[in-house]
Formats: C-alpha cells, sequence, structure tokens
C-alpha cells in the first residue's frame, strides 16, 4: 500500500494511492489525525484503514491535482547516515567506517516530490545523494536486530541534497545538509510489507538531466535497516514518524573530475525499485522580501 | 517573566512564574495552544497573556507540586553550538574555529529540571556542558545581525550532557549528543526583556555535587547569540520554539586529569545569573522490561 501527504490549506492530510488517484483517508477516518507522525503515533491500523478505503466507493481525487508535502511533513527526528556505501566513502578519501556517521536534518529542510530543491545564495556548490528514507511505525528503544523490522511502517525515496562548502567547513557536516529545500522526500511511502525485509536488494539510482549518476543496489549499504535501527536504539528512542535516511553510494558531483553541481533549471531524480521516482527540479534561492 | 512547561496528563501546559508558584496560563486563556513550540508559532502574545494573569487572582499552583517539562517540550529544531568558547576549544586540542561546529539533538534526548539525567548502559563516560539556550519566538531567514535579537523569545540553563565515547566514534558528534535522558533544559525560561542584550555578559557555572567546574561569562562566547542567529537563518530558517544551545566553556570532564564522568547519584548544576539555576540528579539506566 501507498500513502502520501499531502497539502491542504495551512495543514496536511494523509492520503491512499489508488492508481493514480488518491483517497482522503482522513476524509473517510475523521478520527485517525491528519499528520502522519501523530497518526502513527496514535497507533491506529493505518494499512487496515487504507484498505477499507479502497475497498469503498470514498471520492477518488487525481494526484496530478493535489500539491503534496513531504512523505512525513514533521517527522520528530530525521536520523541520517553518512558514508553507508563503501563505494562513497572511497570516492570521498574516507576508509570503511566501523561505526555509522550519524547526524540529523530538521524538518525545515524537507521539500515534497512536486516543490523545487533550492540552490541557496551562499553557495555554488550544491550536490545530489539518492537515498533510501525508512519510516518508523513504532517506539523503540534497545531494540534487537531480529526484531527491529517490525518497528518500519515503510519506505520512500530520499535526495539528501547537500550543500558541500558549508557540509566541509568544519568536521560537522550538519549545517550543509539542513539547509531550506534541499531534503527531498517523497512521493509516497511504500508499506514494508510490499518490499523485501529491509529493503534489501533494490536497485537505486541518481538521474541528473536524464544522465545517470549513481547507480548501485541498498544491498551495498554497510549497515542494513535492522542493524541501523539496533545500533541507533542502543543510544536513543526511535519514535513512530521518525525517518532514517540510509545513505549514498558512489556517484556523487563533488567525488568528480570535474566537479558536477546542480543549477538552476536541472532536474534530478531518486529512483529505487519497487518504492518509487522522486524527481526535484533544481531552482536559484530568490531574493527574499524584506 | 518566566514561563514553565509542566506535565498534565499525556500531554503539557505552560505556566507563568509568580515567585515560588505557577498559573496555569493555558486555564485563564484556553485559546493559547498549550505547547510553547504552538503557541509562539500562533503569535499570541503571550508576555501580554503572563502579565494578565498575574494581574489576576487566577489559582496559584505550588511549583513544587508540579512535574516540570522541558521548556519547550518538542522544538522543531535543537540547534547546538560546539567549541563556542575559546578556552573550551584549547582544553580539547582544538584551534579557535572560524565557523560554528553546528549538530543538532532531537527532542527525545530533552529532559525537565526534575527529571534525572542517564547514565547509559553503554558507557560511563559521561560528562557535563553549561550552556545558554536560546529560544525563538518569531520565525527567520536571512536575519540581519542587527535585527536577530527581535526573533528572540527567552533564555533558559541547558546542561548538554555528552556520551565522549559515542561523541568520538566517528567525527561527527551527532550520537554521543543524543542519549535519551541527556539535554536537560530548564526550570524556566526567562523572557529576553529581563536580561541584557543576547544575554551576554552573564555569568555561567557548573557545578558537579558542589564543587564548581565550569565558570566562565557568556561574554566570552566566540559567537554571541544575534550572530549566531544571522549565520544560521544564512542556511535555514528559524521558527517558533527552535532552540539555540549556545556550546559550553572550559572545565569539562573529559579534558580533566584524571577525567571526570558523570556517576549514579551525582547531582550537576548549571546556574546562569539572572536566568537561573537547573539541577539534574544522574542515575544509571535501568534494564529495560522486554
Amino acid at each position: 500500500m501507498k500513502f502520501v501527504s499531502f497539502r491542504s490549506a495551512a495543514t496536511t492530510r494523509i492520503g491512499v494511492l489508488d492508481g493514480d488517484a488518491v483517497i482522503d483517508l482522513n476524509a473517510v477516518r475523521p478520527d485517525i489525525p491528519a499528520d502522519l507522525t501523530e497518526a502513527l503515533a496514535s497507533g491506529a491500523d493505518l494499512v487496515a484503514a487504507g484498505e477499507a478505503a479502497l475497498a469503498s466507493d470514498a471520492p477518488r481525487i487525481a494526484a496530478s491535482g493535489l500539491k503534496l508535502a513531504p512523505v512525513v511533513p514533521r517527522p520528530g527526528k530525521i536520523v541520517c547516515l553518512g558514508l553507508n556505501y563503501f563505494d562513497h566513502a572511497k570516492e570521498g578519501g574516507r576508509e570503511k567506517p566501523d561505526y555509522p556517521w550519524f547526524f540529523l536534518r530538521g524538518a525545515t529542510s524537507l521539500i515534497a516530490a512536486d516543490e523545487p530543491g533550492i540552490r541557496p545564495r551562499v553557495s555554488e556548490k550544491l550536490d545530489y545523494e539518492a537515498e533510501l528514507a525508512v519510516v518508523i511505525g513504532r517506539s523503540g528503544r534497545h531494540v534487537p536486530v531480529e526484531r527491529a523490522l517490525e518497528h518500519v511502517f515503510g519506505y520512500a525515496c530520499f535526495n539528501d541534497i547537500s550543500v558541500r562548502d558549508y557540509q566541509k567547513r568544519t568536521p560537522q557536516w550538519t549545517i550543509g545538509k539542513n539547509f531550506d529545500g534541499t531534503g527531498a522526500f517523497g512521493p509516497h511511502l511504500v508499506t514494508a510489507d510490499e518490499v523485501p525485509p529491509g529493503a534489501a536488494g533494490l536497485r537505486i539510482q541518481c538521474r541528473l538531466n536524464g544522465e545517470v549518476m549513481q547507480d548501485a543496489n541498498t544491498a551495498s549499504m554497510i549497515w542494513g535497516v535492522a542493524e541501523t535501527i539496533a545500533i541507533l536504539t542502543e543510544c536513543l528512542t526511535l519514535e513512530p514518524g521518525d525517518v532514517i535516511v540510509m545513505g549514498t553510494p558512489a556517484g556523487v558531483g563533488f567525488a568528480r573530475n570535474p566537479p558536477v553541481w546542480m543549477r538552476d533549471g536541472d532536474r534530478v531524480e531518486v529512483e529505487i525499485d519497487g518504492i518509487g521516482l522522486l524527481a526535484t527540479a533544481i531552482r536559484d534561492e530568490q531574493e527574499p522580501a524584506r
């Protein structure tokens, strides 16, 4: 089953995909919170609710007529892994890590599938990173690896767009990963039952203006989804709606010779087999109204 | 004026301090959201509401009878600065940075003033860091330094308790700053009008079991509050309820010879003149129920 979040006035709502159409789940089930984080935290059985909606004659809305939100519009935490594909660590001149390089994104960096990625005024070094995103469905601390996947609600595509000069101004990458308009997340979420365990063994690609820039398989991740959940929950509580962004394979722009930076007018796509295709148009940041 | 957040059943509410007592602001003004982040985002004039409450005969609750929450229970972002006091950079063997070392905390790491700090089962290297916390009141992007303080709602004490071995397992400090039970934040917030601009020139201390471990002045911060807001909003939007944690001065446990680690039964205090005193009892993590 596939879920989206979409914008409706100043708020967001949850939709269930039915082919190219969307059913407004909150219209069918007004008892379910309209924010996906709150809906997951409420303990509502979203899959059962979605199945009932699909079996009903609830109105179908053309997906093309909706304004999408990031799959999880306001995650409590967005935990990202750096260097989780060895070939990407190598292209950056790094050894194989012996522990994940974790950093966090804030929700202000997120954009939906139909929103532009923003090349900020202060930098020209805007790079793409195709990644698998994991959406947590159930709270957990000290989760053993063999039970970790029970905590996953679903998966989505993520473009961990990075402002490389800011990322490398200090050893802490965080600021270069937190610019507004750089965390592309969508277009939809696929529930865990529809993909292999841990979403392993799926082809993952990034294409820039149609040219394949990254082409790998999620089986090549150093730490898989279950291992990552076990490692993280040794330290902290993962909550419903939290997102883990699983790192990117080789082929990023900064490691190319000459480097490739994204510019206004570019179209960048992240595609993961069985999960989806996330297309982002790159636009220059506009001058703010003062 | 001083505000607290306190727990009430499964939710939190906003209180206004009246000496040693608290007025439940949401009882007086049910139109104001009970979560401080939402209340600030709503644009409600909390200071005017607080003044009206203080002038009224609204019931006073003994503060000792309340269960506090972190000052902002669920900030959208918690942005922390590393190495923002040169003497602390030096004690860690670092040069004076030329850009702030930013990292993020997640809200799951936060604890209130009357909640224990947790020494996790996986580490014995638990360290204190006395810090000034800034609570953002008004959204901003590309905020010029001369207007930056208009975006500050108030200030509070923060203990950026760090799990040093996890902090240093990779160059990304994030995981060592995100253990459950390590971000002590409170007990109350002081509105910006009650302290000098940018909360500069205030004595900041950390005491462990009564012994002074850190003793400095916020005037020694490399980047002050206004500069930090200007630097951050070059990159991202600061939202109401976001928190900036301004870094710690020299005297932390890991830099001592021999190192000092906090243990079960310790009492650690962060005090900032004119802002408050935040006391935290350290407890060993309990075995989870499986």
